[in-house]
């Protein structure tokens, strides 16, 4: 019996050994594997690690570990346009053989000859042109079911990729980082609400009810006895610059404890965000690498853009704050997409 | 050896007869133990059976099992008047020190003199102005700790109560089993959004960004390098009747499957909730019940009322859809509040 009691004995040191082992295995693992060591990496680990240390000085409930992410430049690709403006134009497209006046008529006549000069010739009264009829006047399932088919579809110029293929590994990482650790993660996007949706859970692993974004109208109506949601071509909410705060403020109802944004219209969030006491994290990706992705942005060489802009002012506000952090694509990013 | 084996072979079953039996008492729990049993009592119960049982035809994935919750009337008592109101009447009298011109204006003379017939004289133009005055001049944060404030030593004028002990105890039920079967709760509430925020967590156990309401227009603005959100005395959006399914569409993005709410400003979002593909569970809290609650609405001998009206029409398209059912909090709850 001694002797049977000694191998029960070792199987059961084996065993643990074993867990602590894969324990072992698992603290060490990098949570953050898409990114190169560096001072970025390590602020966003360090933060976590504060944020999440029971009885620590910086400790924050679950409950309030709130963060939030623009989506175009930050979460997915840009350039060479907004996904949702290349939506629109493909929809234009699509509705042009019932529309046969759209021939000779702007910003719809630039369109359908891919002359894109003439679209931004058109101006922002073009682009609304060109929401109202792609956007509006039709219910939101509707709007939904043709937006879920177009992301089935369409794919990036220049990648040759469902658009969805193109978020960023490196903020997937992030996101699922900060999710394991407790926290809720949001996109707070000038991008249209709806737009957005039917692809957030799948993409980014963000439901519906997390996403905030600009919206149009819409009104409550009985169609043959059932009722319908209509989108209406008026502007409801514009949620950039400083309606980022207020649509924060309006959805969610908590201020953030990390933000993460690219651009001037990021600025605000990101004000926002820092105000708040206690630990705080703001970070910007900065878009320097025209090799694996794209190059705009204040810096010597790089051209200026209108997707997207990151002003000197960001940049300089930015190096000014302690904690705030300016990705560089080129440098800390060890992957762009998922794919690769 | 052969009788420590049948020792250890006796704890092993005494100890796995012990999980049974603790399991098997877990299973026949009452779920809605402030519930009488009824057909409503077993309506709610079998729906939640029919979308939880993996590969059953009324399956529903838990990112789509979205319950909706009207706030006053349906989770707490809104008799005899809305909580909103009281807290606004309360601040009236708070801040009539520094505002003597109120002695002789309207609608302020009358809430100082106590005279509601006077207060309610003054119609939608008064109330607006008690709004403007308690709701709106003042930052988010501030505002918050207004609201959180008053909440900590208001009570109730019938049962002298804070008011957060006003919550219904069966509703808490329903809200704890839904969520313990993997629903996502939100309140839908004509109510101020960010009058319910400071509350709904502790009392319900929903958090902000799960709180759907009515609110004012904000202004993000810079006051000494520190950014702030202001409350301006503009309506931004009315969360009732057709502005519920609005709502819903607006912040959460998905159509709820089951949807709770007691007054004629619920019936859009029930007919909403009902019009989705799959089964559906849409109830009406009916208030039967002077001796414990309050009484009102469409039955003999009750009294009609301006504040969370059930109309005969809406008791009528209750009675005529299959899957809607009226709650008597008469005859349905065992107990009413939480602290019976």
């Amino acid at each position: 019996m001694r002797k049977n009691t000694f191998l029960l004995s070792s199987i059961v040191a084996g065993v643990f050994a074993a867990m602590l082992f894969e324990s072992g295995v698992s603290a060490q693992e990098d949570p953050l594997p898409s990114w190169n060591d560096g001072p970025n990496k390590q602020a966003i680990v360090e933060f976590v690690a504060a944020v999440t240390k029971e009885g620590g000085p910086d400790f924050v409930e679950p409950g309030a570990r709130i963060a939030t992410f623009d989506n175009d430049g930050t979460l997915w690709t840009e350039h060479p346009i907004y996904t949702q403006l290349a939506f629109a134009l493909d929809q234009v497209k699509a509705m042009a053989p019932d529309h046969p006046e759209w021939k000779d008529e702007e910003p719809f006549k630039s369109i359908l000859a891919e002359d894109m000069k003439g679209v931004a010739a058109s101006g922002k009264k073009g682009l609304t042109e060109i929401l109202a009829v792609t956007h509006a006047g039709m219910s939101t399932a509707e709007f939904e079911s043709t937006v879920t088919d177009w992301f089935a579809t369409a794919k990036h110029p220049r990648f040759d990729r469902p658009y969805t293929e193109l978020a960023y590994q490196p903020m997937l990482d992030v996101l699922n980082y900060l999710r394991a650790n407790g926290f809720k993660t949001f996109i707070v996007s000038g991008g249209g609400i709806e737009f957005m949706r039917p692809m957030t859970d799948e993409v980014y692993g963000i439901p519906a009810e997390q996403v905030v974004g600009s919206s149009i109208r819409t009104k409550f109506e009985m169609q043959d006895g059932k009722p319908v949601i209509m989108r209406l071509a008026e502007v409801n909410f514009i949620d950039d610059k400083d309606g980022k705060p207020i649509g924060i403020n309006q959805y969610i109802g908590k201020r953030p404890i990390a933000s993460f944004g690219n651009s001037g219209g990021d600025r605000e969030m990101l004000e926002w965000t820092g105000a708040g006491d206690g630990k705080r994290l703001m970070m910007l990706v900065f878009h320097d690498d025209a090799k694996r992705e794209y190059a705009y942005g204040p810096a010597d060489g790089q051209p200026d853009t209108h997707i997207g802009a990151f002003p000197q002012s960001l940049m300089d506000e930015a190096n000014a704050r302690a904690n705030w952090h300016v990705i560089s694509m080129k440098d800390d990013w060890k992957q762009v997409f998922p794919s690769e």
